[in-house]
């Protein structure tokens, strides 16, 4: 097991990363109370939440099971987890933990966030994306009809608990949609990492337990160092959506869910470095590299077929926010350096668009 | 106007006070951005709407008017926020201002807390006990069905104004239930700012403007005094609740609403003089002097009649509790000076009780 103390003042918090760690020694000591209560899906459950509970002697333990899916991220079933906590009578010493992918650990963590102005949680997240994304930052939140993540709360977690093990029941696809995070760290912070990925794609594909641990770790890291940097995203933090530009809008054109958000992170790295490439700063043998490993992480290197130039055009609002000069990219400067700037000319990024979508 | 400044480090903010400080020169350097959203009630709106939309010259302001009253203080109620909000398209520069009682003021700072993880508010309380009380703490939020003020946030404002002009229309039942609050600031803390309120109680209730804020200004330093030694309220900030553990149950036995906070508050308090006197602490002189100054205020000093010694002893739970030893109650040890204790007489307590339902 490995562990890395996200640095962030009286709010400082370990992750524990290996295999086999739900375990009572590990959580135990971060539960100050007899009260737990698990926030869990119908997905997750029958994997790891025996695993779980007999992890959790002693303790006074409720479960309260959500939908699985980025659709019910939403306020109506966030307070689904309040009218649990209440009816199991559960106090301002309760902690709460996060079992599952993104969706329940941000729902959970908001959750903690407001119950009774805020409790402990502890995150289990049960895929690769969550291991590396939302283990560091404490961002927490549910959807609105009219915008993603719209309501929320900075919480940080009082520990987070990577377990590589539980990655062996994710969904090859998925698997791919995380690593898709995790190259993108090599690619705007550490061109060592980066090269270490390109050695070990395949052993990570694999599930080999070492290298996932390694890429948490690393990935888990780089974004501490980002985030202590920025907590509160102001300025470096950004760089941290390399890609989301695009690949929002490809996310929007599909239908949100019909891409998984790492896939879409991949497709619309690659139209950043397709960017970058015609501003001068990356070389064409660096720009192939990047596209060799998504392509050996099992990702996409371009958008959806059927999406064309005013597509794009229409969902990133490129022609309005051009004129007021309000569009920012992530854009490469080499292998390990992002940059986030409104410095690029118009016309290269037109003909990025135009020879992606050809 | 005077200006108190809750020092809070890189939360600070001030407070104003004075009468007719609704104007664009106040607000103004408190909004970063051209947005501004307002939120206030159906009841406040027809009274200072206008003059808060003339002091906003050149922002961009929308409204959203709830309907006034604790019971719509819901999650539900609280999302609508977020929908007009988004409706609007406010961004994450958008400042909140709160313009109401209490019960604005707490659902617009947790709206303020949550919306895109956070953004400034202004509040602008429209009662004397918002102005004395939600003024200062950062504790904002709704209730839930099975418990009041379950979800919430901790969310300091930007700046508050308290305009002793809009307590003009204030109904005299609401200013006394405020009074309650300002006296309980002189009990637990500050015997000369007691003497004061003894002296200046008939001004008070015919609303007139020096002596409202001297009364807001003190009472908010006492409240804010305490605070800075306990943001979280692990330990002094209970003092705050003298009068609350009886005064909540009065609420309760009489279906809250029929009786104001406040006035519950009073007769809670008139149960823990009555208690402090058994103690040993408070001399009958004093207990009289606190029963004179409630019942100057237009404030009763006796429970409903109609309430029992076992409605009491069940709606705080008070044999459960006494057994083990959780009951925690605020007791005075003289004016000015109140204490958070679990050591008094269990037979002094049954004795209160039993002689204020007599």
């Amino acid at each position: 097991m490995e562990t890395l103390y996200v640095e962030l003042g009286e709010r400082s918090y370990p992750i524990y990363i290996g295999s086999d760690l739900i375990r009572a020694d590990v959580l135990a000591q971060h539960i100050p109370s007899s009260q737990v209560m698990i926030v869990t899906n119908e997905t997750v459950a029958p994997l790891y939440l025996d695993t779980l509970l007999s992890s959790l002697p002693g303790f006074k333990v409720d479960v309260i099971r959500l939908p699985d899916g980025e659709a019910y991220k939403t306020l109506e079933h966030w307070t689904l987890i309040f009218d649990a906590l209440l009816s199991c009578r559960h106090n301002r010493t309760t902690t709460l933990i996060a079992l599952g992918g993104g969706v329940v650990g941000d729902m959970t963590g908001f959750a903690a966030a407001c119950y009774q102005r805020g409790v402990p949680f502890i995150q289990i997240p049960t895929t690769l994306l969550s291991q590396v994304d939302s283990s560091v930052g404490g961002k927490t939140g549910v959807n609105h009809p009219m915008g993603k993540n719209m309501i929320g709360a900075f919480h940080q977690p009082v520990a987070v608990i990577a377990d590589t093990q539980v990655l062996n029941t994710l969904p090859d696809k998925e698997l791919s949609a995380g690593l898709a995070e995790v190259i993108k760290y090599g690619l705007i912070y550490d061109p060592d990492f980066f090269d270490w990925l390109e050695h070990n794609m395949e052993a990570l594909r694999e599930k080999e337990p070492t290298a996932l641990a390694t890429a948490i770790y690393k990935s888990c890291r780089i974004k501490a160092d980002i985030v202590a940097q920025d907590e509160r995203e102001s300025g470096v933090r950004a760089l941290l959506n390399l890609g989301h530009t695009f690949g929002h809008a490809i996310e929007a054109h599909a239908g949100y869910g019909a891409w998984l958000h790492g896939e879409a992170v991949a497709a619309g790295t690659m139209m950043a470095v397709n960017l970058s490439l015609k501003e001068g700063w990356l070389s064409i043998a660096d720009a192939e590299r990047i596209e060799r490993i998504f392509v050996a992480a099992g990702l996409p290197v371009k958008p959806p077929r059927d999406m064309t130039e005013s597509h794009f055009r229409e969902l990133m609002a490129v022609d309005k926010k051009v004129v007021d000069g309000s569009l920012r990219l992530i854009l490469l400067e080499q292998i390990g350096r992002g940059v986030v700037t409104g410095s690029f000319s118009s016309e290269h990024l037109s003909a990025t668009i135009t020879e992606m979508t050809a």
